[in-house]
């Protein structure tokens, strides 16, 4: 492949997310998938043979026959995505870091680390700056930035203008999980048709202390957590793409109803001032109808990288409720480490 | 039909509800179905002519050849279940209390006058004594006893004994309801197949003032409500029957996580002293593993009357959260309102 | 708007065909949207106000704000697409041809009838001509053209090729139909949540019915329907979108599995040859993997306008059987209109 | 267990179908679930821990606490229900018959067998005598029982009063398949949410052959197949349980419809005569609504061992052609294995 483009790998290249990064990599103008890792039992095979592909777009023609190669650094380019299971990626991020990586992660293992930067690029685009003190990219140039949990995106979204602006005490939020969320094969159909699983292992923890992390302030020593309470309820629901989401919230200074819509629809980020390629040109669509947001109208406004809110309404408890929707494979996942790899080729990291 | 029942009759006989009220009272002890009442278009027509009947065991045989009767009281007997939709039950319930009968009402209409009683037996069987300062009662005989809203019902049951022992103050609730719950034909499949409708109209007002006055006490003057502040989110799922709760809940007193779970297990109320018919032994049943409730597995614990709770847990935003489950069209509707007459024979109401 | 589009108008704009029209004429380079009526209640309404838009893409800014008209021809442009249900349909497009207008419809209502057209424009584009012999077009200009039931398209596009070939003699089909077939708000929740439903109404009639008079051939008397034996069975399942039909066939001629595979993969019609607009590249697209076509992955192909075949293989009653899917609101609706008018217009007849 | 009921064990006890077994023979007045075995890495575990429960009722008290036995013969007793899957009972069952054993096998290892009898105990009660030159049992008194694939139930059900009466020649079969008939966790839900999977490895040919074994006749020889032929086309569809069928027959000797139907209504067999606990009063229940029977309404009639059938209707191309349904983890499997080893208690074999 003879193109000025920037060769990227992806470990986890055939699960669920893993196949998001190659659906959404196939026309980005900078970077081209180039390397594919999965488990042993693919390696060797071609990509279209390996993988079980669970997308409305065919497979890229190009990606179609790239064959599996083992989940080493040796061979892999420097930019990374990584797709990877938690427990598989504590293992092997770290080493592709050490070789020299640049390790852009959806995976939950170094997020909460104190020197990885847990990244929404309209949010915390200056926490990549942690990057400076992370040991390995001293050591080897390499790195290791990150993306939050898919629940936690879409809520902490619709949070940051509103915390900039009037500042957020009290979260309270109910996830309805999508099914897309869990991998494959994930749920089992069973488990789920017809029925609402209130569980979701470990889920409401990464809500809470990755929001936290995310709206937190980056100073000399490292992030200072914002001190938000969040309380959250994690729900898993027959739905394909698209986390739904229950929030109420308290504000240190008093907002009005307009105040809060204008906040929300105005909201811009580093991605809309640098034109990054996957940035939606309004990352957060305000919804008017009563009964919107809704994952199969509205899941893949602004191509899947747009959180939608409606129903911004008083709270009889705290100050005011509204719904939040995001799609969890792309801007709560692929897209989400997408978009940081835009971020860190604009801010000269890669 | 020689028996020494009591013969009731069902307003609203051919929907959703109406069709439980038949299912349920089957094989009743106490009462017999004996006269049906539905829309113009129905009345003349054998019951199994003008119902779409959609439950699982089939039309009673006695029921199916009863005619349907125009929704007038004369010729109605004194006891009068009411499955109507609101607007009209506005207009029929007055008109039958006033001829004397003995209405026990699902409908929303009445339920949040001064002087009827909304009653969950376990919960508040006393504000059946309002009766004595209703209006109907003193004029005809007749009278309105209304039971809540079925997303109001399974909170109001979980909270009613954590209220009465330690006090509840605050209460965030987000529902995940069934479409059973919006009658036939109700929602579109277009609207609901794989979605999430986050809105249904009027719901999370109903569910803030009814679970206060029925949580209140009564006193010479009325209901005074309880003072807890309500704040609820609703949310339509792809589930046919059972509405989940994520509930979060501030307490007066301090209570220990054993203490919650004991208080929730060992509530009893009125219908399990008097040992009502379709009084379920354990009114709420807690589920200890972390997953449930669900819907498909759960929601006809106690033949449906039973209210079940899970994911007993601290809140880091008020004190504990859990999850509830009722079936709406069971313990939420039909069946709350068969064992509301069923207190009121008790009582000698009937 | 002064474009050199032809503005054509749509009956029955706001159910859910009609908003399929307008979705697909959002940037059609021939046509566009510039009238648009419905029933009663709508009028005067703008679109946006009366229409329960439920597509994924938004209401098209132009037709947003469009009044809706009444469903006289007054006011009209000549060119109508109807997408109204039948009795609506039997009144209204003969009025509309009578007044000169063209009308390409989706309604069932005079499709069997002889002197209108039935036509997919890959299959039968010559039985346009029975247009010379439409007492409409002689009196005023005016005429009908109709496309077949969404059930039947997806058959007739697969069996073309092969009774083209080899001659068809006998075919059965099975359907497992989309609910937005039905319209909106159509099929309720609870009928189809998580259940089949063996039955929809007229549609197996429609589909031996049509099948044949679209196979048959065009002489001076009219169209002589093919003599093919079809025997339908149409099943409603919880699908959104996408008609998938298990059928078996008997040739007149021997054919070898790779040279019904060839038939069908190497199908084209005038359409193609025409390059109109809404032409998918491949009418029929095979596809290998023995458990496709799937709706959830492969209703979209060519833009919702390509018929997938799958699964061919021998029957050990007839001689082949496969599984073919459509889209049944694009391929098997809008999209089928549509197409029509662009033979229409490249014909010389708008 | 002091009890005079014959002690019953269940290899493959955990998973769907094992779970089915253990639900019906709760309370059971012939056997009883006295031995538990399943995969190597349960064993030694309750059958509490060990089994993901996944049924509406919960686990009989008795049987939580049983201790997972491995699945050799030792300690096992007599009469098994085998639940497994197809290679793991290949290699189990003759261990077990061979250690004296009488395996009822829902599994599909040895039903093709020439000397092991595949029976519904209404449709070929006497392909049991097929035991008699079971070499097994010839040993070691041991012996193996089958009953059919889920699918083929159904049908074999519906079809064998018509073969009877009017000789079945040739079968044309289209399912639409629960989620249940594949185990737990079988399919994903991102596979069959909103889908329909056009593809069961397998099933078709099961179909085709066990059909033609059960309607054949026993001579001295064994099993004469009958002479059908039979065309399947299987599709997985999102229902929880029961296995749809649209069916298409032809006959030998002309039928009328009230023929058919009575012949359907009518159909008694040796369990019925016998009053077998398991036999439901009538096998084949006709249902006349047209749009009948459905999953989700008609499942469990005759606590789900009563097949339903509805719109018999004549067939453009063979004779007359109707919906089956039927549950496919009670009729179908559990249910099924139940019948007949009810049938084999009932003729001396246990």
């Amino acid at each position: 492949m003879l193109t000025s483009k920037i060769p990227v790998g992806i470990l986890g290249a055939t699960g669920v997310v893993g196949q998001r990064f190659i659906q959404l990599l196939e026309h980005h103008p900078w970077f081209e998938t180039a390397w594919l890792a999965a488990s042993e039992r693919s390696v060797g095979q071609s990509y279209q043979a390996a993988a079980r592909w669970r997308l409305k777009t065919p497979i890229p023609g190009a990606v179609a026959t790239i064959k599996i190669s083992a989940a080493t650094p040796e061979g892999a380019p420097r930019l990374i995505f990584s797709a990877l299971d938690t427990a598989v990626a504590a293992e092997l991020e770290p080493k592709f870091a050490a070789a020299g990586h640049a390790v852009v992660s959806n995976s939950s293992a170094l997020r909460m680390q104190s020197d990885v930067p847990l990244v929404i690029p309209e949010v915390n685009a200056d926490h990549v700056r942690l990057l400076e003190c992370q040991s390995w990219r001293r050591d080897s140039n390499g790195f290791v930035v990150t993306n939050p949990n898919c629940s936690a995106t879409g809520l902490v979204m619709a949070l940051a203008p509103l915390h900039h602006q009037f500042g957020v005490e009290q979260v309270f939020v109910v996830t309805m999980q999508a099914i897309s969320g869990a991998g494959y094969p994930g749920v089992a159909s069973l488990d789920i048709l017809g029925n609402v699983i209130p569980y979701i292992a470990k889920e409401e923890e990464k809500m809470e202390s990755e929001s936290c992390k995310m709206l937190g302030k980056l100073d000399s020593t490292g992030i200072i957590p914002a001190s938000i309470h969040v309380s959250a309820h994690c729900n898993r629901v027959p739905v394909e793409d698209g986390h739904t989401e229950s929030v109420s919230i308290k504000l240190k200074k008093p907002a009005k109803h307009e105040e809060i819509l204008k906040a929300l629809a105005e909201f811009r980020g580093v991605p809309q001032e640098l034109r990054l390629p996957n940035a939606p040109p309004n990352p957060i669509v305000v919804l008017e109808s009563p009964d919107r947001p809704q994952p199969t109208l509205d899941v893949n406004m602004g191509a899947g990288m747009a959180v939608t809110v409606g129903r911004v309404r008083p709270c009889r408890l705290l100050d005011w409720k509204f719904t939040v929707l995001s799609h969890n494979t792309i801007r709560g996942a692929a897209g989400a480490a997408l978009l940081n790899a835009e971020l860190l080729k604009a801010q000269g990291y890669l």
